[in-house]
């Protein structure tokens, strides 16, 4: 428990930095060096790397060891994780919303059962009420 | 794009911290004061409303002013766009493999379609190849 909820923190903290978004937007893409990822940014290896350790380090990708390359592949797992979270409390708090709704919905409908007896299931099969 | 970025620095940030992660998550199940909020934690009022700034300078929650009460409110629009975020990565992700499953099926289907022309339709018939 404690371990995922730090792996939770990692995870979060390591998406909370555009650069960092981007990386793993490019690795969802496709594996990827370095010098790739470095590409688009104007940014010098050293630092690109520093975000790579970050991301690597809360288990968001995975690096390779063939040689120099060490293409880049982003861990699905981690990301689902992030994701499932969201996802519980979204739906938690969608159900508490449709639960009002059903409610409210009900409390409307209250007037036409405390109306007369007589009156309602006439209406119901669309005769005239007999008073 | 720069201010949307910058919000999902702040609302993933904000998210790193498993503290504010269990007030968004009881913030889910319905609106509370400092005080119900602070109830399960062994921390200060002035902790958790450090918490709760942090929560509502991105706008993961927002506070309405009623007198001394002032309970929390969580706004699912900044929820909604951190899961996007992660959603559509995983997407991409999920896509590629799709691509690539496919890839390996066509290329496994290969060999068949460059054996002898005679001899396969014979094999769908069940009948003998006729050399």
């Amino acid at each position: 428990m404690r371990v995922a909820q730090d792996r939770l923190d990692a995870t979060f903290a390591a998406l909370a930095d555009p650069t960092r978004r981007a990386i793993v937007a490019q690795l969802a893409r496709g594996d990827a060096t370095v010098n790739e990822l470095a590409a688009p940014f104007a940014m010098s290896l050293p630092a690109i790397s520093k975000h790579l350790k970050v991301l690597e380090r809360c288990g968001l990708i995975s690096r390779t060891r063939q040689a120099q390359f060490r293409p880049c592949h982003l861990e699905q797992a981690e990301l689902d994780s992030a994701a499932s979270w969201i996802e519980e409390n979204r739906r938690i708090w969608t159900e508490r919303f449709d639960k009002l709704d059903a409610h409210l919905r009900d409390i409307r409908a209250e007037p036409a059962k405390t109306s007369p007896a007589k009156a309602s299931p006439a209406k119901t099969r669309g005769e005239p009420a007999d008073e």
